[in-house]
């Protein structure tokens, strides 16, 4: 099993500034490799203290320039916010080559609203852009050929250079919390990315559509899924729990505003 | 008087593969804080050997990460290119809070039909579309926050996360090689950049109107200009000259290439 830290650049209420926060992050960041850490992942998000993080494959690349051995992951890229299919795969190849193939491409569409709202794309066609994008990208990372024809992206073929460090194929992620998401995650090859949720139990299921699909379509035995959860640590035992519980509280409710989910902004969205 | 590095990433004649050209441009950026330099910069072109550079906000990031003093120039954002100056903008903040203030932050233009065509943007506005994308991204560095309702770019109110580190008033700088140009900078309160493609002599007057200009809408003296050009070193003064004549005329003919200089691509186009 590997184990690894994901940056997610939170401000909580803003009660530090943002400098304050980024520096507290980009330290806990350092620590990453000696520590041990298999991966360090960055997430995306944008206009929020939820999680101030602009742009993953950009602070990866800090990251790359600090470090010698960790897996560099993008976690997740949010492709439907990328107008250009073409852009994210320059940047992957870009970080590759900076981090000399260390990186991990992690990708997901994205659920908050609000995020949408800015980039002027409707949620309602995020997965269908979703697809689309990733097929191109994936494309991309492996021929350096960059090239579209469909219903969101269009792109006359187009050499990418750099060209590619090394292939993607087994460092390519993509998240999956819904059943909607499973089957197609299998289909591209992905290693399936969970967030913790709901109860691990509740997700068997999807582990095992997941591990049934792949096999089907790849002939291979499915890699085991990343699951991203909260561990706090502590001498401790007692305290350890009262921190957990004091922080991961406060983080659920900032993810319950940030996605709105205590309104009715999903009733009408597709998948 | 500042000296800098300017990292091209050239792969010149495709005639080592592009991870080698990366490995080379790596390891001379690397040496330019050591040997003390002011300003390490960062060139943005695509979809060719001409310059292998698709995002420079990133790689400095990289050398954000590599380096403890040296200022870190964008020579230059090609903002055209850009289709959301809101992207730009906090990428620049990004990479300031990453380099803890050293980020200079320069723009362009661009010249090259090729990259307009992969992009999809007419050449002919480029200059339109430079202008309105500028004064977005400036706001957006100053105040955090980006609006705009322009001819080409639409954004309601958005704060950008994290917020600024500091001001960018006194780390801008826009290219000016044309007459049309220089007014612009000026007005801007940017410090003017620009690369040798004519024997200095002939820019005497351009350096004029700038400091005239710069002195009228600022009621301060210009800051002085950025000037970019070759420079070959070597131990025997006769072995650099020889040295830069082969390499400065390799470089020449790279140039007219990727602009097709030799050719009608500029008769129609505006400004």
């Amino acid at each position: 099993m590997k184990v690894g830290m994901l940056m997610v650049f939170q401000n909580f209420k803003d009660q530090i500034t943002d400098t304050e926060a980024y520096q507290r992050d980009m330290h806990i960041a350092d620590l990453a490799e000696p520590l041990g850490f298999d991966v360090l992942g960055a997430v995306e998000h944008h206009f929020n203290s939820y999680a101030m993080a602009p742009d993953g494959m950009q602070f990866l690349s800090y990251m790359a320039g600090r470090t010698k051995t960790i897996e560099l992951m993008t976690g997740a890229v949010i492709l439907p916010w990328w107008d250009s299919p073409l852009r994210v795969t320059e940047k992957m190849i870009l970080l590759d080559h900076l981090c000399q193939g260390r990186a991990l491409f992690g990708i997901g569409h994205g659920l908050a609203r609000r995020e949408y709202d800015v980039f002027g794309v409707d949620m309602g066609e995020a997965r269908e852009r979703f697809d689309e994008s990733a097929e191109i990208i994936i494309q991309g990372l492996e021929s350096g050929v960059v090239e579209a024809d469909g219903k969101f992206y269009k792109q006359a073929r187009t050499e990418v250079r750099p060209g590619p460090f090394a292939s993607f194929q087994n460092r390519l992620y993509s998240v999956a919390m819904s059943s909607h998401s499973v089957p197609k995650v299998a289909a591209m090859g992905a290693v399936m990315m969970c967030f913790a949720q709901k109860p691990w139990e509740e997700m068997t299921d999807h582990f095992g559509t997941y591990r049934d699909l792949y096999k089907e379509h790849h002939n291979r035995p499915a890699p085991p899924p990343i699951c991203v959860d909260f561990l706090c640590c502590d001498e401790s035992g007692d305290r350890a729990q009262e921190l957990a519980r004091e922080h991961m509280s406060n983080y659920y409710v900032t993810v319950m505003e940030h996605y709105e989910m205590a309104s009715n902004v999903f009733d009408n969205v597709k998948g």
